[in-house]
């Protein structure tokens, strides 16, 4: 099958070989999957996110079967993990979804080996291609009616949905949040379907800035002309405030522990994969609790999946673009580069009249 | 009367002018004040922490009263913070306990300025002095047969139990200590009060850690020979972590992010006043949590005493020196190099025949 396919550190389109679903596994086609910021990272930082991973792994006991399997840089990778598909056919004794059925999937599989992330694997190729093969128990099928490009944006919102979750924040707390890119507009999302207000969000471009008060942000700024805080102590200033990192470069960390006020919680969202530096003065003197968050478990991926499907969200204001296999390396470039884009959807099967 | 005095950069044991009590204060007797690593740290580098401090202010507003008063350093400061006095006389109108009584105090005091820290304060010196005013309602009486010494360290040891309890550490949680000096074994002897078990502890130090055993840490380890969460799984593994961070060195968050595992919290006690590095990558992939625990409220410095009192801990262990007003200039550039002290008690009135 056809897929685009990091080999080295360079992205081709090309054939690999054709996912097999074993016992408990379903063969499904790729019909609509996001490029996120980490495959964008991932592209340009392979060897440094692997060297992180591993300097990790003696810590990622406790999480068994989870941890992730090593990742071998000399061998293709097939990333794609925002992806909602079409059922092809089922592995041998295996029951599911009928052909033809759209999913959506938490980007894991389970196979003898254990359960193991999608995408950022040699084994188990992600939604940049054709065709891929994920566990019958974790399909959550789409309603009919709903655009597979909308229910795509499931993993992206669950990301949201968890980290405001992770948060701790409640009835009659505020929110700010760094950020207006993909990550930063399913916070204000989320924290739009928790009943959060004020939602006070910060980003330099106007495309994001307008697409975040369609989500659900009450003010946003322009942190070059109003620093976030400043806004959210103008607009607001007395409910007690949780932040969200959203940006994912150095420095954000430490504008935030120097700005919020006592006693906030700063959840980091943005994965940053750099060195950054922060002044643990600031955060000491505030007693400041930093919280990180990582993906999303099984309910917020259900009630991501939910709230498209019931248009409490419409996440889909944040998609930009869509292209075919042919065009995720210039996706890739262009998402490289800020403000150009937001969501770019990759739809292989536009490239792959034979698939399906 | 005669202090410690840091002026410009340097201390020096010089005449200073007589404080005089207030309404609503009282004039005491310093007997013994511990010398903190805050202190020698601010003798260092004293501009920076008031650059630092300076740059938190704007978000400062929100504790109204209790930011700190800005400090000029042109002009004489009186540093110490952790004592035990004795009262000499009252402000007009009013009452407290009688003069004699030896009595500790959290080091703040109210003014008709509002409630300012004592010591690091152009206004209003603290202990490493011959006397001092506190605020009449903040005093706690220290009961009779109770030596001063062990009273002065009531500071320490709340320190020690307020970042217990910002931790959040429960019943069937394991504790793991980063550096075993004053703060390191403040911690260790909270964690030691609440039930907590096991306790591993690292600290270079032989006389450290042989502290840090008495004072109710269940296993110890040299980290140059073994790294305390290897330690930690080699003794435990399996019981929910806290971590604490009472080294306040750059780096040390970082490696405590790097090895400990899926869903800890690292509590930060130690106060690191320069830059320090981490990578955010860490913290994201374990979904750690990361508290930041500051000083300690009324309630945690009442408990502080209480142990002290009881006998419930005996943090007198952690005192290696005492030296008179003129022996604390030494005294600091003995702090300064590790391993040689770990607590040195400053006793005014052994240089002041004519106080009290």
């Amino acid at each position: 099958m056809r897929a685009c396919v990091l080999r080295g550190e360079r992205l081709v389109v090309d054939e690999v070989p054709e996912p097999r679903p074993a016992a408990g596994q379903v063969l499904v086609r790729s019909v609509a999957c996001g490029i996120c910021g980490s495959d964008v990272h991932f592209l340009r930082h392979a060897r440094a996110m692997v060297d992180l991973t591993e300097q990790l792994r003696p810590s990622l006991g406790d999480i068994g079967a989870l941890a992730p399997p090593p990742i071998d840089l000399g061998r293709d990778i097939v990333m794609g993990h925002e992806f909602c598909a079409e059922v092809l056919e089922h592995g041998p004794g295996t029951t599911g979804p009928p052909p033809g059925t759209l999913v959506v999937s938490m980007p894991v599989v389970v196979s003898a080996r254990g359960v193991q992330q999608l995408a950022y694997n040699n084994e188990y190729p992600g939604g940049f291609a054709e065709r891929m093969v994920l566990s019958a128990p974790l399909l959550l099928p789409v309603p009919a009616g709903v655009d597979a490009r909308a229910a795509s944006l499931t993993e992206p919102l669950a990301v949201g949905i968890h980290a405001v979750a992770v948060s701790g924040i409640g009835a009659g707390q505020a929110a700010a949040v760094a950020g207006c890119g993909p990550v930063g507009l399913a916070v204000i999302a989320a924290l739009s379907m928790a009943g959060v207000a004020p939602v006070v969000a910060a980003d330099p471009s106007p495309a994001r800035r307008a697409m975040a008060s369609r989500l659900g942000a009450t003010e946003v700024v322009d942190p070059r002309r109003e620093p976030l805080l400043e806004a959210w102590r103008r607009v607001d200033g007395r409910h007690p405030l949780v932040a969200f990192e959203a940006v994912g470069v150095p420095g954000v960390i430490d504008a935030l522990l120097r700005d919020v006020p006592r006693g906030t919680t700063v959840t980091v969202v943005g994965v940053c994969m750099e060195p950054d530096t922060i002044q643990p003065f600031f955060a000491v003197a505030k007693e400041l609790t930093v919280r990180f968050a990582m993906a999303y478990g099984p309910d917020d991926f259900r009630r991501a999946l939910a709230a498209i499907v019931t248009g409490a969200v419409d996440v889909s204001a944040m998609v930009t673009g869509t292209v075919d296999l042919d065009g995720v390396p210039g996706a890739f470039e262009a998402l490289a580069r800020p403000d150009e884009h937001v969501k770019i959807l990759v739809t292989p099967a536009a490239a792959s009249p034979g698939a399906g």
